[in-house]
């Protein structure tokens, strides 16, 4: 579905144009045309390809969808692929959409796929201020870049949070079966965030710095700003994986120790309750002779004895707490 | 065993030839000779090589088979190594086969062994498409490896298939001995694809970008376009396998919870017995003087003084989570 | 807020000069700014902006905060984020505060932010020692670095502390719970201050050596040495790190032996137990004729017999370790 | 002791001559000497020293052995350190032995130690070859490297075979003592192939490619396909490695399960006895007024009872899994 | 502690010189001087650094001491930090000390601290060959370092032979406690050999083979061979770092295994003894009509019927291998 065709001149808007005239205004000095596509479908992509004489191998991946991130010359164009992620309420999984990006010398073409994340707010702040879309593609492409990294941001933070969640319940007993799941569950969001982030944070950091494309050499600053927001959102993911591998053999001593509590007590009062069994059993044998059996107060102090020697283990178990 | 050899000329088929044709055509200019086998014997190999002057180590190799996939210069033509992986009904483990291809100037010889995999649907396509044929003998390469390296997705989505099922397992009780067997040849099965992929894609990554075999200077874009596959389907893997690694601790913490579950229950079970046996054990001694054995309603109301007891350690077992 | 805003010439104070007045000291040959401000609002650094000229992604940075440590090149400036990392008395989680410097070739800008920590004393110092100070800002960047990086020294020496007294601990029996609560704990503090040191290791690693910003040419010996102080911090966090996993692995074994000697104990004493309650059950068996139970001396031989082999087991048990 | 001292020219054997001869041989144009020693003594180092003109520290290397695989470069000549594995019929650990060999551009000395592998087989077949051996002293190293080399594969198969095996038994309930046994053996064979392999091959590919000494300059193909070889070994190893630790953890679990199963079974037939012995606790009381103990039939009732329960007992436990 | 101070011209001794001559001597041609310090004070630090101009930076290192191991470039001068590493009889951590090494081209000055290792050995064998010794500083520095790492060796081995006598006691019973702590131990010694070990090798690794500092041009050999011996050291720490995590895992799952063989056991017996007591009961029941109460052999043959099952138990839990 097309959603924006506009050519600019000088970082102004000339018009609203139709797709077909693309090829005309791209041969024109100064000028610069910005496509927006969504969900596009085979023709759309093939009328596109025409227009800005894409390379074949582009536009496949392009058609195909769930492409790993990624920035790819060809000739003096660039093919960006980029990852939205998505929180969705009421879901355990990440959703993850998809940006392709072609940039030429004087346009930009951007599809996206999968996502409700749309860049009209990009389009709009670029067409506000002039002087910076005049730089040309490669700032739409850095503004497009931003504004998905941006939002990665409240994901990286969710994902924190959820993790600082888990660790105020790991020290709690009886919480070990509910912890390893969501840690479970955690690391593969974790994992999915890092998909998008990881490929594209080498890619990016391939348009600073070193040998860069023709088209980049003026927004370098840019990308390397963006390179860093990336690098810090993985700073965090690895922060959390670490953790998290961290918190699930803690988690596990953690039901080792419960157990062995529990095993200790469990000691503590088989012992017990033998010991006042065996006084029990030592009375019921049917010898005939067997003084105590006689005397009045025996069997109060039979009961008496039993429970004064359960009591005294008792009170050393706790002492030693076992129990 | 022979099952092309075809000579072709601007991207058109000249015709079939005869093997000890192949070096007369080779003299031809603009001509093109692109030979099949299948589990060729030593004296096939050895005809190969002399009629296209082969390095004898890389014949060795094909020969030999069970190489590690590799691509490698020898003056002016490569030697690929590819590892076709299968999935085989019915079998857990995966199917390895290899295609070996010599790549010269004008020529591919390509032999496969011990797969089901055919390449004649490469060759139709190449043979409907003269232009692109027409790039020449790294065109070939890259038609076959790719037809191997698409046949790798099937694989990398069964696999990735498979863990998600073990997953939606993981927090089931009684299904760990069960899951860990399934997570470990799971493994081993995602360790047979790795090897077939991780050197595979470290050799297409040096057949575009840097410093390039003079052969693919034109097919680079390809090339790049196989190892962009090949770091997806790598990407697949590594996250299977650290999916793997962390289900293998989730299921033992899983294990340990179940334990601890069971311990509890034969604990709290093991008590109130115990005290059950502890009362009879009392009334069941041979004191004389034990005036509750004598009341009309002394057995009733002992039997219900010990039932409601052990109901109330019941009840309590059952609020603090343990029954 | 302001904290001082000084110009020097040939590394001697000229005197305290308004903010406003900066951009006409700039000008001055061989003259020498160095503004200091502590958590600035957006209109502090607005200005700061204009008067120093500084990169708009640079001053946003210091707006917003929480950066990651780096050193950006803008042109022939410098922007370095580096964060203090501080003990609070009482609190488990260490304070992370920031210090944002921006260095040009003839102005120093520092802005602190969330931190105790003043640079009074490096002032004082750098005042003191004026052949120092002439050397430039690059010197200035390299005096506040090794007042932060020296500060480091002392949390990382209390957590190799902290790290001991949980080894002094680690095969006390009873101690696993609060063991691994405070690795967990340390695992969290050291991630923090890592966090801290490593992004600033590489980032100060490339201010020596290789290829160097023309400010820092003069200085490289010093960057060298804060270099050398940040890869022995970073050396000793990898130790504890190391170091802490081991003991979390050895913990949970130390829980695993406690446990199974408890089991052992718990095994030989209800061994005893059946034993005797077994012999019990035999004499209390209501068969008429048991000749035992006619013997007079038959209860105490029975005790004594029953006390014999308890005895026995006892002994048996307490030689085979198992008591 | 010495084994061979022949000197070649273009490829042919000239003769056997005296090691004190040997320089006078060097000095001959086109001129060859390839001397093999055997667990040399100290005088036979000096007199080849002499001879050859070696460098010092590769003498006191050669003369001390237990050297790591390594590929020195003295000047224009190598020294090569290469360790040979063998597998020695009923004992656990593999025979590590050393060969160390020095080339010259016209001279090679091996010397070996501590193996039973003698290179007779590869001087016959250098000297079948005259053309091969033509190629130079390169061709030597090659041949011998390529004979030690050859005689990892069964080592390396054997390890893999003994995996199969314990692989066999992972998931065999009771198997787990001697599988953790094995897996820790295998691993220690695993390392020390691996210290053989891995150095050998980091120093074998700096023979071809890249900056290539003097010596080797037509030989690197050959260098390339030891190399390949090393390659080989070195994944399989790290397979092995990586299937060694998967299967620790694996068999921990299976432990763990296994245990948790017998718990389980423990708990089943405690509670099944303690109700039986329950009931019978309840009928061995001793009130007076217990009408069902009079009752002609009341104890074959009671049995039966206490029967029925039980066998209900045991199929619930049996439905459940537990028994 | 000032403990030589000497000139040599051409690596014969001159004679011994006071230390505020040492200015005097450097301006001669041709000499040499070699200056030893034992746990310098402030003052012999002060008067080192003004006769031989040593940098401020390096100067404060060695004052404070406690360095990581590090060799730096100082114009044309070198400072090397070096750790000496000691086994204490008697005690379990190993004793850490340090040499630092001012390296011109005309001078050394070495100062040690905290350690017993002198180095009047490698003076006299440095005077003995001055052949040698004429290669002027970085052989001193060479014969210094030399004498240290071949310190490492015997440490290195006392750890191997630790980790082999923890090894034999593996998979004994009942020794796993004792294993775990000496392992723990173990590891903690191996992370102070690698901590003088590794900073150093990497350091080393520098003065050969690439750009090397102007004064170690002629002694690169001597320096790629400390650096093979620190390589092999650090193989041989890497081995047990990687066997003492292995072990620790085994360790862990014999310590599980022992404890299941016990669980079953105690579960044997428990079975065993439940079945005596429960006939027991049987017959201790109060019924009225129990006809083999009344039978003369009932007792005998009661006993016998008990024994008879419990033998039978026994012997099939022997057969199972519970017992």
């Amino acid at each position: 579905m097309l959603i924006n065709c506009v050519a600019y001149q000088e970082g102004k808007k000339l018009s609203d144009i139709p797709v077909a005239d693309i090829s005309d205004y791209l041969e024109k000095p100064e000028t610069f045309v910005w496509v927006a596509l969504r969900d596009p479908d085979a023709s759309e992509l093939a009328e596109a390809k025409l227009e800005f004489n894409l390379h074949e191998l582009a536009v496949e991946d392009a058609a195909r969808g769930h492409q790993r991130p990624k920035i790819e010359e060809y000739g003096d164009s660039l093919f960006a692929v980029i990852q939205t992620v998505e929180l969705v309420e009421g879901e355990a999984e990440l959703h993850v959409g998809e940006v392709d990006v072609f940039v030429g010398p004087n346009y930009v073409l951007s599809s996206r796929r999968n996502t409700t994340q749309g860049f009209l707010g990009v389009r709009a702040r670029a067409e506000r201020e002039p002087h910076l879309l005049a730089q040309g593609s490669a700032f739409v492409l850095y503004a497009l870049m931003d504004a998905v990294v941006d939002r990665y941001f409240p994901v990286a933070d969710k994902l924190e949070a959820e993790l600082e969640t888990i660790e105020s319940n790991i020290f709690t007993q009886g919480a070990q079966r509910a912890n390893i799941k969501r840690l479970y569950e955690l690391k593969a969001r974790v994992l999915t965030l890092r998909h998008a982030v990881m490929p594209l944070m080498e890619a990016v950091g391939r348009l600073y710095g070193g040998r860069v494309p023709a088209l980049c050499l003026n927004t370098e600053d840019y990308f390397r700003d963006i390179h860093d927001h990336l690098v810090r959102i993985a700073t965090t993911l690895d922060t959390i994986r670490d953790t998290i591998s961290t918190a699930i053999q803690v988690n596990l001593s953690m039901v080792a120790i419960d157990e062995s509590e529990v095993n200790k007590r469990l000691a503590a009062w088989a012992a017990i309750f033998a010991v006042f069994t065996a006084f029990a059993g030592v009375w019921g044998m049917n010898f005939k002779f067997m003084p105590e059996l006689e005397w009045k107060w025996g069997y109060p102090m039979a009961v008496a004895c039993m429970v004064v020697v359960c009591l005294y283990m008792h009170r050393r178990f706790k002492k030693s707490g076992w129990l």
